[in-house]
């Protein structure tokens, strides 16, 4: 996240000076039909990321951790006044990550959505959700971030971690979202999904995950995967999220401290997200 | 299948002589979402399955090789008479489970669809999708049925016992029609949805499938299950079935040479069901 401070000769979406961002991916085929659909995250080439992939030109993306990024224009998302710098970079990851498949399964009012996991992600999910109207409930491990979810708008919070849950709550949720990438049982899952519900799936565990088809027969389920968004998609999220006061809860930290913070990641001791304030690089 | 010989005093949907069928279930609870929704089959209390289900009175269904059957006038189908009873049959189980996911997802003009597994239920898919509309592809396991599916008018046909199909077809399909109850290969056949495409299950394995979750990521892919259908859905395929001239391809055979006729299902010798004549039972 930062300003503009070059533009070349034939650009004409952004201009020096702009507070604009630029997201996980930098490029894409541009001509595939999932790009013409403004899908560019599922470039049927493949999408550019921006950190360490291989670009179209073949040089290697260099990633964010940087005082300046070259990049093409079409790729920069311009970011609301209204919204801090600090508080606009996890949106480009987390927000768009559960926003688009938010806003693709239609959460809003009438819907009953669950989010599991209270991470980054998902808090960012929760607030989203939230704010489109739907009728939220968090499902984490345990109780421990059940204040911060109803802070953040959730009517509803139930603990993984017993039995009861995937009883008292069977056949409920129109969608669920799914922010965690470790390994759950996905027949308790999709038990909680009534009429024509939908799992999604942001995060994802390395090995496969078993499932029991007659899980899916039930109320006529989906299990779907979502990944990040549109470039427009993104641009949206961005202006939805000023447009509603919606940011994420974030720690910033100088440079130095990325590997402190990289172990209390790992420990999950963040609410909700680190943000490296790149005026300590200079 | 066959005519009404006696109706109850509070009867008004079928009257004596009429030609009715009845499916693979005979009641619900009525009550719940679902019913109410008219999904019947997705009945939250459990439908009732027509053959050796415990009904809501306690009595146990006796199933439908039989002269007669006492039904509720709810769960009783008109046959439009240009179907004859023989391939009617069929419909109300082998129609109505791929009829249902190719309406619910919209199988039609300007869709791709796949049916993998060419038997009683992929042949009556392959019918319904050509009739809807779609571009169709059958997915077998190998091309020895292939002049069968051109003739009921899918336009392509593919074994999938040749790891070329899987490359080759890549991103196609909207839809899949999975009507095969063995272990298959998911990553494999996620692969062949295009954006926002469905494999839609109306077979199932014992056993859970293994699914990567990132074959979900690409292209937004879903993957559902679907079973049978609701009693107002089924009547409109009947109806449908009847006004675009479609059957499905029997072979019918007297009561008594049913141990003989399973011993040929086994070996998937038939093309495409069985249906006993009642007549040879009296």
């Amino acid at each position: 996240m930062g300003h503009v401070t070059e533009v070349g000769a034939e650009v004409t979406k952004h201009a020096t000076g702009d507070r604009v961002g630029v997201g996980c991916m930098v490029n894409s085929c541009r001509e595939c039909d999932n790009c013409q659909a403004g899908q560019e995250q599922y470039c049927l080439k493949g999408n550019t990321g921006t950190y360490a992939a291989v670009d179209r030109d073949g040089t290697v993306t260099q990633g964010g951790y940087s005082t300046h990024i070259v990049v093409d224009q079409d790729f920069v998302l311009r970011v609301p006044t209204s919204i801090p710098l600090e508080a606009a970079a996890p949106l480009l990851c987390a927000g768009i990550t559960t926003y688009s498949p938010l806003a693709h399964w239609n959460a809003g009012p009438g819907k009953k959505v669950a989010v599991v996991g209270m991470g980054g992600l998902g808090h960012m999910g929760v607030k989203i959700a939230v704010a489109l109207g739907a009728e939220v409930t968090v499902l984490s491990q345990t109780l421990s971030k059940k204040a911060d979810g109803e802070a953040f708008g959730a009517q509803h919070y139930d603990a993984t971690s017993d039995p009861a849950t995937f009883t008292t709550l069977k056949n409920s949720f129109d969608l669920i979202i799914n922010t965690v990438s470790a390994p759950i049982d996905m027949s308790a899952y999709l038990g909680l999904l009534r009429l024509d519900g939908t799992f999604v799936s942001v995060g994802a565990p390395p090995e496969p995950l078993p499932v029991q088809v007659f899980s899916l027969f039930n109320n006529r389920r989906s299990f779907a995967g979502s990944s990040i968004g549109g470039i427009a998609e993104t641009q949206e999220m961005l202006d939805f999220c000023a447009e509603r006061g919606i940011a994420p809860e974030v720690e910033v930290i100088d440079a130095g401290a990325v590997n402190e913070a990289y172990e209390r990641v790992l420990k999950s001791d963040v609410r909700y997200r680190f943000v490296i304030d790149i005026d300590t690089l200079r």
